[in-house]
């Protein structure tokens, strides 16, 4: 079973208006609403692949409440900890006459620390259950930084494999928990590393931790540094859509991956054809799956032996 | 008591951002949410001023849970009819650079027609308790454009004093029940009648079946058109802040004013003063309770006999 973690989950709220005029009052048109947060995301597309995928994590509050009955909803098994604040919300306001989104993310209440260490003992407890532990997104305010560090070394002291998707502090902090892959974009690698190079910085996390490290690189697709070898994976042409998901998409394709014990080419073919599939289907997080199975034959894994 | 009915309640949230950059992400500074809805803030000022107010209206679901819990907080006697669709949201984006507020309001989702059937008896139940009734803000998706006009004859069949404070077609289509006070702005009034003079549109308005039309003109202050007369009352200076909620303060004003049965001139003072108190304060739809007090003593009521 792979376990997705969200520490840090949000209703997403989609609202769609003709364009925005700031400082002015806008009708919305149309509103979704969705449960959000990247191990939230993961856990949806693992869902979707009928991989056997547990979401866990924290939620609270009414809030909370919305995003529990979206994830029943979508028949996603969940087995979050309700804690005592109250779930944060994200706004994209998309304008329909050019595209363009606009994000506002709420910072989320302070975490107790009592609610904490009510997650750990069910963490722990489904952690020794899982084959594959996925850590997903930022921290909520009110956690130490390594606390990603906290739950690799929980997943690897019972036996899972754990793949690490966050950026800034709680990647960096991270790293000492060792975590089997972890999966920084370009900019957050840049950021993480201060190094230009990407295989350059790929290999300074490695010196910090990491067993493995997939960096995206939005169009141009996946670079794998890891023991076995480095790989690029591409896919055949540009795929133009929403690429709001696709990173997420990625890494449930690299979840399945490691729970298959798949070959680092496999893996990368399928995340990198996956991750387009979701950047080609209109709904963001979703995938086409007609592109996805046209593209797992399409995609370019070259070996920089 | 005064009843105030919101129809269209909203939990209305305000994000504080450095400033708005379209297309971009912002993480939102602060995270501010309220009960709204423009009834439910004439109910929070009649209850900070120490009136008998009760609120109705339709709330429902999770956004509706929220909508209550804030109210109950606030201490505002409530009785409203939860309804199976979930309550819309509004957000408010403030830039703490230069102060611009962009608004963003959910439409909400339509109405169940059992719903209104339910809050009808309740409704005629409430109002029968009444000396004096509310009705603001917009109507949800569902409801027909003469809602407001079907409550305002109840109410009235009920022996209560109606105010009405609505825009577009529920405001005109209002109209035909009869309401004692209805309480456009400039641009509202104009867009009811085409007529570009306050006055001419003010007494377009009662030949219509309003009892009497009170105008606000924003910084300017109020136009009264009644049977007893014709006012203007202005503050004695142009009041800065933030106008967000004066004008629902002056209806307050307005309907502690039919309770007691003032006259004409007095009410207006109250209005004018209490509307500029709430713009004096930083909060949007709270008032300034020294700028109110030196105010009622200041405002300028003079007659077009």
């Amino acid at each position: 079973m792979i376990l997705t973690v969200t520490l840090n989950a949000a209703l997403d709220l989609t609202y769609e208006v003709d364009a925005i005029r700031t400082g002015q009052t806008h009708r919305v048109q149309r509103v979704q609403q969705r449960a959000g947060g990247k191990g939230l995301n993961v856990a949806r597309v693992l869902h979707a692949l009928g991989q056997p995928v547990l979401a866990t994590g924290l939620v609270g509050g009414p809030t909370g409440a919305i995003i529990l009955a979206d994830l029943a909803a979508a028949g996603v098994p969940a087995d979050l900890v309700e804690v005592s604040t109250d779930s944060r919300r994200t706004v994209a306001v998309v304008s329909t006459s050019d595209g363009d989104a606009t994000m506002f993310t709420e910072p989320g209440d302070t975490l107790e620390a009592e609610d904490w260490q009510r997650f750990l003992r069910h963490y722990r407890h489904l952690a020794s259950a899982a084959r594959v532990v996925v850590l997903s997104g930022s921290l909520p305010p009110g956690l130490p930084e390594d606390s990603y560090a906290q739950l690799a070394r929980l997943a690897r002291d019972a036996g899972a494999h754990t793949i690490l998707d966050s950026d800034g502090p709680p990647l960096t902090h991270g790293l000492a928990g060792r975590p089997d892959i972890v999966k920084p974009n370009a900019a957050e690698l840049r950021a993480a590393t201060g190094l230009d190079d990407p295989i350059e910085a790929a290999a300074a996390l490695r010196t910090q931790g990491a067993g493995a490290v997939v960096a995206s690189l939005g169009p141009a697709g996946l670079l794998a540094v890891t023991r076995d070898g480095t790989w690029r994976a591409a896919p055949p042409a540009r795929i133009d859509g929403n690429p709001t998901g696709a990173g997420d998409a990625g890494v449930a394709a690299l979840a399945a991956g490691a729970l298959a014990g798949s070959p680092w080419p496999d893996r990368l073919r399928e995340a990198v054809a996956l991750s387009a599939a979701t950047v080609a289907h209109p709904q963001a997080g979703s995938f086409d799956e007609p592109t996805y199975r046209l593209l797992l034959g399409q995609v370019q894994v070259t070996s920089h032996a």
